[in-house]
């Protein structure tokens, strides 16, 4: 169903062919993983809701896989936090990023900035994800991105913001420059973040802040790697039925 | 340059969206082995170059990624061996098949061999890999394949057949399939295998058979998981650099 939505994008130009490359990078990386959201995961997911809910201005970056894979869920994360969705892409066309706002309001957003409104740049980088609304991204104090580039991520944090990566790489720049790394597919942990939230609402701040500070971040990657590799070592065995 | 090779055969109509899906997951793979044919793919590529010798009716089995990406590598290795070129797509359409055709004759292959001319079906196989020219696969007794699905692979080897498969993913189904498989990126193992071919022309068939009875396909698939695991583990410790 992932690769039909992934595939259905492209048809619909909000996918562009490289997305297509990454988002099968992400599902080898998930298959090694189990298909499934570990512990590990569920860690991160809940430190990051508790980050979101300590945020004063949360905004969640969104490209065209993400649009194409969760728009839906992404909508729903939104409104849950009263944080704006901002369209943000590697392969930036003003046609794409008409289509994918045009696809979030559909699915029922309330808010989709983009930079085109009131443009301003991400200090020191060159890509066309330097390219943020002022009232979004670069007025943020928390930005959530997914599927993102090590660039962005490490520049957005050297601007001083906090960043939550959705990234199922956890050796890739992006998961060592986040605050928070979630290495879990998208498709399962937004959802799960969302409820996160929901749960974690009644909570006081020193309690959120109490669970930020306990989450290492570089342990909690360094333990989703040894998951692969563990996981890689049994397998290597032939203890489990495998598929393609 | 893989990624744009790619991604050029998709504008051109020799590769699907599907295909840059598998590419991804591919690249992945790639990258957990380090980018580099390992020791345990080199003595997997030696066995497959014996095997190929020893052959009667070779066939290289070409899909639109190999095209795209190995188009010219390929056609050389067919010079090599004097074993024709089939195109066998898992999504075909006649004009993706005359489209690879056209592009690999382009590159100066001698003989490339469709089921249009004489089609015949691989028995108990759905996917429209099943059809296959009667004078080629059909009649092959070592067959060469790369980024295959599971399901030909087991009814090829059903049909009495040798497959050596070029497969990233230890774990697929083709890759314990098949009767050699060779865990590398077909970007450099198909000029390794030609280079191979042609060194150990002058051995006799004792020799060559002596290094493909000797070849133990199910551990050295194990040794490629077991470099994977062990690579992440090491890097679990951030020991070396890494990059996106």
């Amino acid at each position: 169903m992932e690769r039909e939505r992934i595939v259905k994008g492209l048809t619909s130009g909000i996918v562009v062919p490289e997305g297509l490359l990454a988002h099968g990078r992400g599902e080898a990386l998930d298959y090694l993983l189990g298909e499934e959201t570990t512990p590990v995961a569920m860690e991160a997911i809940k430190a990051a809701a508790a980050l979101l809910l300590l945020s004063r201005r949360p905004v969640i970056s969104v490209n065209g896989n993400a649009a194409a894979l969760v728009g839906e869920e992404l909508v729903r994360l939104s409104r849950e936090l009263g944080a704006p969705l901002e369209v943000n892409l590697f392969y930036r066309s003003a046609d794409r990023i008409r289509r994918i706002k045009e696809h979030l309001l559909s699915l029922g957003a309330e808010e989709v900035l983009t930079a085109e409104e009131d443009l301003v740049e991400v200090p020191g980088l060159e890509s066309a994800r330097r390219l943020v609304s002022r009232r979004g991204i670069y007025s943020a104090d928390t930005v959530l991105v997914m599927m993102e580039d090590g660039d962005r991520t490490e520049k957005l944090v050297a601007m001083g913001k906090k960043v939550i990566a959705v990234d199922l790489n956890p050796l890739s720049r992006t998961a060592r420059a986040a605050t928070i790394t979630i290495v879990d597919n998208v498709t399962r942990c937004i959802p799960l973040l969302r409820e996160r939230v929901a749960e974690m609402r009644r909570l006081s701040r020193e309690e959120l802040d109490s669970i930020v500070r306990g989450f290492d971040n570089q342990r909690n990657l360094r333990e989703s790697i040894a998951l692969i590799s563990k996981r890689l070592a049994r397998l290597s065995g032939y203890e489990e039925p495998l598929s393609d």
